[in-house]
């Protein structure tokens, strides 16, 4: 890159580090647990936070703000499971910023256990932007196959967890369990991996305990 | 966006177009068809291109340029076909542009007649940069979800040809065929629309005799 490219790019950075760090303050003493969804088009995001919300919803209070390019689509899959949700349509960018989440936290009930945020469908740029999350979850669904945690690293080093997603297809598909943890615990050796199916209900429930946990030891901090 | 980054991103583009031009213009001379090749992480560009060697091999001479954030794999699984092949690692960039394509150009051999280039695996960001191609392709694949030429729509719109990519997946995802035909012609009627599974030869000749028909009217304007 040219050194005005460089500048530029940092400068775009360096405040959305700060507008990131001031949501998360903001979430962190209302006691919400924020997780930042990464994922290829077509991982699952939207159909593991259906599921999520299914079993969440008894006990805990959720709401959702989605990412995408264009439409509505994902919002309004969300709010047919009950659940609040928020569109936020980049028209055209390729990853959500901190400040367009800051521009919905004055809609942000105070009352809710977990603030989940749909990034766009991008296996790359979303992985370089801090949205203020607590939890950065990265979807590597098994039809996209077990060679792209090398191939994509940054999404899976800036991760705290790896949702292997569509576990149903295991069998039909040359994909490799192990090879996958192995090589995405290679490069990050702290992520917490999960292997779930939306579809079967498979793995959800860890995830959720998962999410549970970290909610507990957040109010801890607080309290 | 603020105005600095409007500007430098516009003079980014411009140069790209330019050289992208030039790139055009002498593969052109050469009598060489360039196909640029887009799609998410895991879409099956590689597999197709494996399978487009194959076929073509015996009575062609195709090369590929592979475009990667990091890894040489997808070079060294179409070198494995007897097939030549560039490596260009991003090291962390999302797309590939045409000056990365103008440093290879030297090596190209003249007596080609396809050069195919397979983009980083991304839906969004590629499609922003002309590589000095005669075909653009986006693969969108079965397990992706019908729901994704509306919602990732300038890959669609500014592609000439989309392959729908593990059709022998069909039977098992809830994927409707029409839906994704229709949707992607909604956005852009001049897409060529072919249905490939590479696991099952499917398709794939149907692709192939479009590349020669396309290759073959460029050497006729040529002539």
């Amino acid at each position: 890159m040219k050194k005005k490219e460089v500048r530029v790019l940092e400068e775009l950075l360096g405040s959305n580090k700060k507008i990131a760090s001031e949501i998360r303050e903001k979430l962190e003493k209302k006691g919400i647990l924020t997780i930042n969804i990464l994922g290829s088009p077509g991982a699952g995001k939207t159909s593991l936070l259906e599921s999520i919300a299914e079993k969440l919803k008894p006990d805990h209070k959720m709401a959702v703000i989605e990412g995408d390019i264009e439409t509505e689509r994902d919002a309004e899959r969300i709010r047919a499971k009950g659940i609040s949700a928020w569109q936020i349509i980049t028209g055209g960018a390729c990853h959500l910023e901190a400040k367009m989440v800051g521009k919905i936290f004055p809609e942000i009930p105070a009352d809710l256990d977990f603030l989940f945020i749909e990034n766009v469908g991008n296996l790359v740029c979303p992985a370089s932007y801090d949205l203020g999350e607590n939890i950065r979850c990265v979807l590597l669904s098994v039809p996209e196959g077990d060679d792209k945690p090398k191939k994509y690293p940054k999404a899976f080093t800036t991760s705290d967890c790896l949702v292997i997603t569509k576990s149903d297809l295991l069998e039909a598909l040359p994909f490799n369990l192990k090879r996958a943890q192995n090589e995405a615990l290679q490069i990050n050796p702290k992520l917490e991996i999960f292997t779930t199916s939306a579809l079967k209900d498979s793995g959800i429930s860890e995830l959720i305990d998962y999410f549970l946990s970290s909610l507990h030891k957040l109010r801890q901090k607080n309290a």
